[in-house]
C-alpha cells in the first residue's frame, strides 16, 4: 500500500501516452460520427474531422499519417467495438442467449459489419487489409458456438463455409454488382448455418 | 462448294494468326510440363522456357512480355483445360456420373487446381487475378449439380458455401501455414456438400 503509488503499473501506459490514446480516441469518435451521419466514408476529410474534434488539421495528419492512415484505424477500432459486443455487449449478440439465436445475430451484425467496412478498406488503400487476429477471433467465435450447438464432424474446416460467404469481396459482389438484396442474403445465411451445423 | 475454300470461314483465323496460336500453345505446353515436371514454377524461367520449346529466348518475351506475363497465360491455360475436363471429359468430373459423384470430383479436382495455382497467382504479380468470368464458370456448374441434386432453398447463395473453402487463400492459409492436409480438406467439403445439399 506504502510505494504503491510510485511504482508504475504494468498495464498503465505512462502519462503523455493516456494523453495520446485518448487524443487519438477523441479523433476516431469524430471520424466515426462522420461515416455513421452521411452513411459514407467520402466526406470523411482530415478537414472535417479535424473540425468535428475541434483540432487542428496538423494534428490529424500527426496521429495518422494520411488519410488512408485514418481510414485504416477507423477499420481497426470498428473491429475492437464489434468484437467487444461480441464478447461482453448485450444478448443475443453477447452471451446470455441460445447458441443458435446468437449464431444468427453473428451473422446478421458481421454481415452489416462488413459492408460498412468494404467502404473503408477501400478508402485505406494499401493499409486497408484486417489483420489475421481479426479473421481468427472471428473463426474462434463460430467453432465456439458451433460447439455449444453440438454440431458433430470437422468443426474447424466446417465453420470455414459459414465465415466465407460473409466476406467483404463476396458481400460486395453481391450487393453492390448483383443487386441481391441484405435480407436476402442473410435469409440464405440462416438457412446454411441450419444446415451446417444439422439444426431443425 | 465451289468458291468456299476462298471465302474465309468466320471461325478460322487467318495463317498467320493460327501460326501465332500454335507457336503461343507450344510455349504453353512447354512451360506446363516444366511445372509438372518439378512441382514448382520457381524454375520455370523465360530461358528454360525457350530451350524446352527449342527457340530463341527472344520469342518468349515477345510472345508474353515478361515471366509475370507467361504466369498469367499460364494460369488462363490451366483454367480453360479444366473447364473442358468438367464439359466433356471423363466421368466422374466430366458428364455421365451421379450429381454427387460429380460434385465430389469436382471438389477435389478443384482444390488441387487451386493448390497448384496459388503458386502461379504469385509468380504473375500484378496480372495474377483469375478473372471472373472463370469463378462464373464454376459457380453455374456448382448451382448446375446442386439442382440436379434437387437441392432446395437459395441454391445460388448456398454455393457460395460450397465454393468459398477451395478459394486460393484459404487453401493456402490451411495447407501452408497451418500444415492440414489436403485429404482432411477434402474429407471435410465432402461433408459440407453433403450438408449444404442435404444428400444423405
Amino acid at each position: 500500500m506504502t510505494d504503491r503509488t510510485l511504482l508504475p503499473l504494468v498495464d498503465a501506459p505512462p502519462p503523455e501516452r493516456r494523453d495520446a490514446a485518448r487524443n487519438r480516441e477523441a479523433l476516431l469518435r469524430a471520424a466515426e460520427e462522420l461515416v455513421e451521419g452521411s452513411c459514407s466514408v467520402e466526406n470523411v476529410t482530415m478537414d472535417a474531422v479535424a473540425a468535428k474534434a475541434g483540432v487542428g488539421k496538423g494534428t490529424v495528419f500527426r496521429r495518422f499519417g494520411s488519410r488512408e492512415g485514418l481510414m485504416a484505424a477507423l477499420l481497426d477500432h470498428s473491429e475492437t467495438e464489434w468484437q467487444a459486443r461480441v464478447i461482453s455487449g448485450p444478448p443475443p449478440l453477447g452471451p446470455g442467449a441460445e447458441p443458435m439465436q446468437r449464431l444468427e445475430a453473428f451473422g446478421r451484425s458481421r454481415l452489416e459489419l462488413n459492408l460498412l467496412t468494404a467502404d473503408l478498406i477501400r478508402a485505406a488503400g494499401r493499409a486497408g487489409t484486417r489483420s489475421y487476429a481479426a479473421y481468427s477471433f472471428v473463426a474462434m467465435h463460430v467453432r465456439h458456438l458451433m460447439n455449444e450447438l453440438g454440431t458433430e464432424g470437422d468443426v474447424a474446416l466446417l465453420s470455414t463455409a459459414l465465415l466465407a460467404p460473409l466476406e467483404v469481396p463476396i458481400l460486395e459482389q453481391q450487393v453492390r454488382v448483383e443487386g441481391i438484396s441484405v435480407e436476402r442474403i442473410y435469409a440464405a445465411w440462416v438457412d446454411l448455418a441450419r444446415r451446417v451445423t444439422q439444426t431443425p
